[in-house]
This record gives structure tokens, C-alpha cells and sequence, in this order.
């Protein structure tokens, strides 16, 4: 750990400046309105999404070890704290704040905490099938959320599938109620927020390709055409504020200007033990999500990721934006882009960024006032369609049908049942497809080939055998998601032996035996020795030896231990 | 499947009906206080206790698969859905009712999906240490939640932490205050009830040994002294009765007599929605508790258990306890172990025991009229007391430090944070010692024994080795708990060796990649080919072979692969 400062500081030079300065103005262009947007979609004042690009960044930027990172508010953790909060407050109110605050620190806390036990291995807790399942669900969660501002409509309902619900039910409405005129009257709101969409459809498509024939470098047409939902947002803006919409459709409104008061967050603990669970959920997406980015990036620039630094700086950048009254924040996949298409050298384009949203929050707030909600919308649904990947999915399903329907079940529980319901499913999935193939152990019966020392399975070679004895080899290590199957498999191999006398494990290769597996081979011992019959162990690990005799478990051991199958075979059959 | 009718009723012989019946009938007076303690400590109103001890033991003994198994309301069970009601509805209302039967519907549903997709290993979820920490803490929560009845004392809050904090807050408000008097009065009930605690560990710690010197058998001594909490419920109901102590302490009150009317559960989709990560928390609990008692069972009794069968079994008889207004039910310890040593022969004697309690509903409510809850809360403790297993905690923090770790945190989570966040800890750490563990891979530097075709450890080994080549054996089957351990191990050692050209892995021990992992030896691939170094692989098993090609990784390998490591020896040392 190196708090004090970070490596790129003290051999930071002047001459990367610039360009740290232009990343860190087109990062903070696209900020704003994404801070905006993802504040709003949290149920959260708009501003609270700036509040949450300021000390985050900067945190993130000493502690952190990817260099390209842009740490602030991103859509699917605005999702999460939308659902982790609900009911708990009421959207908008000054205790709903005060809960996101708390959220954010207790996310920032377990992270912090991980990053110091080293749990950077957490990272590996779920499976990329099951991550990308879940990205995708959340994503397209948030896009059909998004559907009623830019339609000019309201719907009700808290999972995506409700809210397509009652889309099909409104639409029906209009076909089926032959007073409604038809076509139906398009508001000015649907309007706008259509067009927009259809201008980020467009810009997305074509535009990058228009700017390369034009000559524009590949980096700079991709920076360029990410900034044009920022070029929206202050277009619409000056739309509604000149033609005098705003009565005409919802806008953001008045924002509080300056910079945001800092708090110490609150230590209400009824609050803190209801949150403890949503916030260890959203620790471990801000995790994933943030780690997938920041080792893409690295993969291209050559560097390395700390998964244990990653961690601390995650899980400060979160007690950061606790402290200045924002909310959970992780690393953003477009503005990582924007960051490093815009040039960024080093970290402190972040800090300078955050020095450009304060910047902003002092003098520039005015400029929102007017941006209609439609727009701000579109640009949320424009940034999180990209996330949906279902190629993946056709991959994965393809590749393995467990994996596929993992991912399948994952996207599918947060569609219909919500974000927290389904990143349970897809923590269970991978435990379930693990514990599934763990089910089909590899095991083999062995016998000896022949005036040699060697043991071999008996469906693929010639290999002697005796009646009253039955040698087994295990391939896999022993816990608890095959304990039950290898006793299981066991047991039925001794069932077609009825003249067996003599049981040998072959645990060559296992390196490892858990406390269930250890509960498993004792029952055994006792169920065979009910019967007549002894358990036997060959070829036993050192480390696995040393561990069973901290239960006695060779001394209670109704037969031997063996050094190996051969001496095990010449002794029973001797 | 057998639905129509189970094995044991279409051979049933009339001569075990005696023994079916004794037995029925003393799980009926063990289920009856425990019924109406247990719906208590849930939230609801006494008899939904009598009305889910109806039904589900009828459904379950035509469709479960253990002979003893006596399924019920139970303690841990309750608390859970104490936990998961809370904040929905007011304890005791009608709404309160309905969210209990919805869950209960939810959970057999589940269970009974689970049962249907032949999903019996999902017992193997949990790791038996993280199970064990589970059950003690519930169990101690449980026992602390019943103190205030007998103690004569009320207390807030939910957790059993907070319980112990207001515990000793009321203490040191006794020892502090001047004024009052010392010792501190003690009332009716809390005489009551502390004297109940006194018989019961008196019978527990003397009785079974003091009948057998009197020549009663072992397991008419244990079912008698199981019976000591029946007569004392029965006792204290009658005391309060005579002597008119109604007034003076709380008592179970007026039951309403007969039968529950059947109820079609609620499809309120919000609730259902709400209550859907408790029910899969509350169904993964009664799964995994009701087997680990029927496998104890039929381990005595030399019968088999299938996981999948059980799996219908108490989904049915979730369904069957919903239809009936009670709420989650599963098999219960101490009435399996009254039905077994009270000589029950087949499943016949549950339906018996619902019968019972069935008569006692529709005659015999008048007598719990008087019942004092500071009796019922001191059974409720009897009960739970004996399932709290500090022993295993020490056992295998002995044997294995991660898993005693997993114990002590799950423990310790319910204790703390309550007993969905506690199963939620629990799954983290079963999952996490086994990340934990898969995080160090067994991988091994190869080299060739001079004059032979075989390979070994360099380490262990006088072998042949080329600098320019490194063969590498994988131990483990890839997935994603040690994607990332092997890709960095991997390139540590390339680092360590800088003049290498070709990596061959070889995957003699591997007999499963996941999508995870492969994605890392596309990643893998990538690198090394931009370093100029070619990734070869060596011995890959026909089905794993079979599923890197669906991705046609074998086409885009930088190198080959191989047979043998020989053969890949002789190819890249030419």
C-alpha cells in the first residue's frame, strides 16, 4: 500500500498537462448530463449526480491502480440505489438523501474493508455468463424505464416487465378505443425526446465513419461522436429556453448552485442494518463492473490492475461521495472511453475533471434549468443500450448449456423480478452451475496393468482386479458441492461388489478435503464398517494427511493408510 | 415419480397400526404447544400454528421420501418469516395473514420447481460449517427473543444484539438506581417462568437417566422426558385456571374452535414480488435443514433418502400448509426424534398425528385458553437451546481456519444483522472459502525425465527443461473461481522466464473449462501473441476439446495443439 502518494504523482511531468486537460474537459462535458440523468434515475435530486463527480474522482485518482478509470455515478448502480431505497423513503425527500448517503458508505466501507483483507479474489465470484446476464437485465431495465419521457407518457409499475406491461395496455388503449383519433396526437415532449433518439441512433450508426472519410483520426471521430448527447442536452436546453417551452414539457428546473455542503453521513443503525444487504450487493457490482473496465483498458495500454488497490480505491471514492452528499458511484464505461479517446495521460485528467464539474456546480448550473427531462432521457437510454449484449448469450448458450441458461436466468430475474432479486438469482446460478458440475465428479475404478507398479481405470485398459477389493481414485479435490455425489457413486460401486471386503480411495490427486468432505468420508467409515467392510486411504497429500489428524480421523479409520495404490493392492490381496 | 399412491400405503400391514398410532399421538402433544409457540414467534396468531400442522403432514408423508420425517412448524423457520413479514404488515393482522400463507405458497412452490427440475443437489449449496453457524445463530436468537416472557419483562428491538443491549441496559438501570429496591420484586409470571426453565433443565440433565435406573427403556425414557414441556404447558394452564391468575400475567387467550376454512392464496403480483428473495432464502433453509434431519434418520435406519422426492415432498406440503392459512413449514428435530422413539413404523403415523391435532382443533381449544406465554416462550427455549453447536465451530476452526472463519461470520451475521442477512453471509462464505481455496491452483512447471516420454515437476524432478520452451500442468478444471489465478500464475512465470517462445499447457487433469475461463485463454492467447510468444496446448480431453471448438478457439491457438507433452516436446525443440 502506498497511501501517501500515488506513483504517477511524484513522477508526474508537466508536458502530459495538456493533454490530461483535454481528457478531463470532454469527461467532464459528458459527466454532467450522465450525473444528471443517473441522479434522477436513482430518485435522487438532479444535482446530487454532480455532488457525486467531485471528491470520488479525486479519491479514486490517489488510490486507484488503473490509470484510465473514470470513477463517478453510473446508470446501473443509480438503478440499484433506486431499488435498494425504495420504500424506505420517499424519492426526492430530504430522508431519501440522507439513506442514498448512507448507502454510499456503507458500500464504501465493505469495499475498503475487502481491499484490506485482500479479498481482491472476490472479483471471481461470479461468472462472467452470469455478470454479462446481469448487465444486460439491468441495462435493459433502465432503457423501458426511460420509455415515458421521450413518449410523452406516464407508466406505473417498478420491474421492467411490469412497465412493458403497461405499455402494451396503453397501446391497446389507442387501437382499441375507436374515439381515440388516429394516429394519435404527437406532444411536443414526444416530439423531442423521438428526435433525440433518433439523432443518437443516427450520430452512433453513421457519424464516426462520415468524420474518418473525412479525415478525422479514429480516436478523435469516437470522442467527437460520444460528446453529441452533450450537444443535445445544451441544445434542447436553449430550444425550450428560447422558444419558451417550459410549460410545454418537463425540465430539470431550478438547480442549487455552489459547491455541496460536506457531511458527516449518518450512523442511524436500524437504517445502516436495512441497508447492509443492498449495499453488500452493490459493492460487489461496483466491484465486478468497475475491475471488467479498468482490465480491458489495462490489457491495451499495457498495464497491470491491483485487484486489492482497485478495492480501496473503489471503497474510498464511495465514502468520498458519501461525505459530499452523493451516492454510490463505480467506473464508467463510456467516460473510461471518453478519458482515454480524449487523451488522458495520467489520473489527474480525473481530478481535473472534478475540478471542471466544480467549476460548473459555481457558475453554471443556470444552463440546466430549462433541459428537458425527454432529452436527459434519451441520452440515459442511449448510454446503457450499448451495455445489452446478447451475442453473449447465443456465445455462451452455444458453448454450454448450463452457462447459457445461468446467464439466461440472470437477465430474466432482473427483468421480472427486479435489480437486488437479480443479483441473488445470479450469485445462486453460479454456485448452482458450479455445485451442478461439481455433482459429476471424476472418478474412476482402477486396477493394476499387469507385472507393473501402475494403476489405471478398468473401462480403458486391461488391467487386473481382485473380488474382494475395490480401488477407487479420485480426481477432483473433496468439498462440500461433491461430498454428497462421491459418497453417492461410492456406495453404488459397492453395491455392484457385493463380495468387496476391502475399500481404497486413491486420492492422488486431491489436494484438498473440506470439513463436509472430511463429515462425508467418516459416515462412510461408519456405514462400511456396519457392514463388514473397511474404508482405506492411498496416496494421501502431506497436507491433506496433517489436516485429517487434527480430527484423529486415521486413528478411527476402519482400515489403513497406504503410500501408495500398489502398496495397498499387495496388502489386501497378499 | 410416484404420485398416485406411496409404497409404504399400498403395502401397509394392520399390525403396525398400534405402533403407527402411539406414536401420532405423541407427536401430536409434542406439536400442539410447539405449534402455537412457534405461530406466536412468527408473528401470527396461535392457531395458524394448530392449522399448518394439518395438511402439509399429509402431504408430506404421501410424497416425501423419509419414513421418520414429521414436518411442522419450526423455530427457525418462524423466525424467518418473522424477518420476512416485517415492515410488510402490522404482526397479528389480516394482512399480516395473507402475506404469511403468500410466502408459504412462494416457498412450496419453489421447493416443489426445484424438486420437479431435479435440483436435489441444491443441498450442497451450503457448506456444512456455514449451515452449523447458521442454525446456532438462529437458535440463539431465537432464545434470546423468548427471555423477556419468563423474565417478566418487555424489551425493543429486533436483532438479538439489541435484545442483549436493551437486556443490559435494564439490568444496569436495576443495579444503578438508589431507589429501587434490591433484590428487585419478582413477579407472578416471572416466577412462572423461571420455574418452568428450572423443570426443564432439570428433566433434560436428570430425567431419561433417572427413568432408566427406574428399567425404563432408553427410548421410552427419551420420548417421556419429551414430554415433560406438554405436561408443563398443560399444568400451567390449568394452575392459571384454578387459582385465577388470568389477570396477573399474560396467557394464549381465546382460540377460535373447528377446522380453518381452506383459503385460495393470494396473487397480490407486488407482494408475491416482495416476498420472492425471502421464500428462496426461507425454501433453501427448509430443504436443507428437513434432509440433514431425514439423512440422520435413515442413516439409523438404514433407508435412503432422494433429495428430489424430498424436494416435492415439502413443496407440497408448503402449498398444502398455505391452503390451510398456516405458513412455512419443514421437518422438525425433536418431533422426527418423539415419532421415531415413540415407535412409529411408516408415514402413516403423520397422518395419525394431523388427525389428533385436527380433534384437539375441533374440541379442545377451551384448554390453551389459560396457557401463560411466559411457558410457552420457556418451551420455545427447551427447544432451540439444543440447537446451538459451539462444539463444531471449535471443531473446525481446528481443522481448517477458512471454514471455521465461514462458521463463526455466518454465526456471528445472524446474530448482528439478523437472519436473512445472515443466510445472505452464509452463501458469501460458502462460496468465498471456495473461491478462496480455487484461487491457488495446483499448477506445476513440467520437464522431461532424461530417456523416457514421461514428464514431471521441476521442483521434485531431475528433468530436462528448455529455455525456450515452458510446459505447464493444470491440476484443477478451469472455471471462474481460478480464471484469473492461472492467467497470472501463468504469466508470472513467463516473466520469470523472458526467453521463452512457446507456452504449452497441459491439460492432462483438466476435464472441464467454463466460459469464463476460456474467455481468459482467449485473453491469454492474444497477449502472448502480441509478445511474439505462441500458446500451445498439450493432452485435451475429447469433450473438452469438443467445446473449444464450438468457439473455434483451436483455430485461433498462436501454436498447436498436441497429443502428449512428448510429442509437444519434440515439436518445439526440433
Amino acid at each position: 500500500m502506498r497511501w501517501p502518494l500515488p506513483d504517477w504523482l511524484k513522477t508526474y511531468r508537466l508536458r502530459h498537462l495538456p493533454e490530461d486537460t483535454t481528457a478531463a474537459l470532454a469527461v467532464s462535458l459528458v459527466l454532467v448530463p450522465q450525473g444528471l440523468a443517473y441522479a434522477i434515475l436513482a430518485g435522487l435530486p438532479p444535482q446530487a449526480g454532480l455532488y457525486a463527480a467531485l471528491l470520488p474522482l479525486i479519491a479514486y485518482s490517489l488510490l486507484g491502480s488503473s490509470r484510465a478509470l473514470s470513477v463517478g455515478p453510473v446508470a446501473i448502480i443509480a438503478l440499484m440505489t433506486a431499488s435498494a431505497l425504495d420504500g424506505i423513503a420517499v424519492p426526492g425527500s430530504a430522508e431519501y438523501v440522507t439513506a442514498a448517503i448512507a448507502l454510499a458508505l456503507l458500500a464504501g466501507v465493505m469495499l475498503l474493508l475487502f481491499g484490506l483483507l485482500r479479498l481482491g479474489a472476490m472479483a471471481q465470484f461470479l461468472s462472467h455468463p452470469v455478470i454479462s446476464g446481469f448487465i444486460s437485465g439491468a441495462a435493459l431495465s433502465i432503457a423501458i424505464g426511460q420509455l415515458p419521457p421521450p413518449l410523452g407518457i406516464e407508466l406505473e409499475g417498478d420491474t421492467a416487465l411490469q412497465l412493458l406491461g403497461d405499455l402494451l395496455t396503453l397501446s391497446w388503449g389507442f387501437v382499441a378505443s375507436p374515439a381515440a383519433t388516429f394516429p394519435p396526437p404527437i406532444s411536443l415532449t414526444a416530439t423531442v425526446g423521438l428526435g433525440t433518439l433518433l439523432l443518437f441512433w443516427l450520430t452512433r450508426r453513421y457519424l464516426a465513419s462520415c468524420l474518418t472519410i473525412l479525415g478525422v483520426s479514429g480516436s478523435r471521430a469516437s470522442l467527437i461522436s460520444k460528446l453529441v448527447p452533450t450537444a443535445a442536452v445544451l441544445g434542447s436546453a436553449l430550444a425550450v429556453s428560447l422558444f419558451d417551452w417550459e410549460d410545454r414539457m418537463a425540465v430539470v428546473g431550478a438547480l442549487p448552485a455552489g459547491l455541496p455542503a460536506l457531511v458527516w453521513p449518518t450512523l442511524d443503525l436500524p437504517l445502516l442494518r436495512t441497508l447492509a444487504l443492498p449495499a453488500l450487493m452493490i459493492s460487489l457490482v461496483i466491484f465486478v463492473e468497475s475491475i471488467a473496465i479498468a482490465q480491458s483498458f489495462a490489457l491495451r495500454q499495457r498495464t497491470r490492475i491491483d485487484s486489492n488497490a482497485e478495492l480501496r480505491g473503489l471503497g474510498v471514492a464511495n465514502i468520498a461521495s458519501a461525505v459530499c452528499g452523493g451516492f454510490p458511484v463505480a467506473g464508467g464505461f463510456t467516460r473510461t472511453t471518453v478519458n482515454v479517446d480524449g487523451g488522458a495521460r495520467t489520473p489527474l485528467a480525473s481530478i481535473l475533471a472534478a475540478f471542471f464539474v466544480a467549476l460548473i456546480l459555481l457558475f453554471a448550473t443556470g444552463v440546466f434549468h430549462t433541459l428537458p427531462m425527454a432529452v436527459l432521457a434519451a441520452t440515459v437510454m442511449a448510454a446503457v443500450i450499448q451495455l445489452v449484449d446478447l451475442k453473449s448469450l447465443r456465445y455462451n448458450w452455444r458453448y454450454d448449456r448450463a452457462e447459457g441458461m445461468a446467464q439466461l436466468g440472470t437477465l430474466l430475474g432482473v427483468l421480472i423480478a427486479g435489480v437486488e432479486v437479480g443479483i441473488a438469482i445470479g450469485i445462486t446460478l453460479s454456485l448452482a452451475t458450479l455445485i451442478w458440475r461439481a455433482s459429476r465428479p471424476h472418478m474412476a475404478v482402477i486396477g493394476r496393468i499387469p507385472e507393473t507398479e501402475h494403476f489405471r481405470n478398468v473401462e480403458r485398459f486391461q488391467v487386473e482386479v481382485r473380488p474382494e477389493l475395490l480401488m477407487l481414485r479420485i480426481d477432483e479435490n473433496l468439498f462440500f458441492g461433491n461430498a454428497e455425489a462421491v459418497e453417492k457413486r461410492t456406495l453404488h460401486l459397492l453395491e455392484k461388489q457385493p463380495e468387496a471386503r476391502h475399500l481404497v480411495l486413491v486420492l492422488s490427486s486431491v489436494s484438498s478435503i473440506d470439513a463436509t468432505a472430511l463429515e462425508m468420508l467418516e459416515l462412510l467409515n461408519e456405514q462400511l464398517k456396519e457392514r463388514g467392510q473397511r474404508l482405506h486411504l492411498a496416496e494421501v497429500k502431506g497436507p491433506v494427511l496433517a489436516q485429517l489428524e487434527t480430527r484423529d480421523f486415521p486413528t478411527r479409520l476402519s482400515g489403513q493408510l497406504h503410500l501408495s495404490a500398489n502398496a495397498a493392492f499387495e496388502t489386501l490381496t497378499g
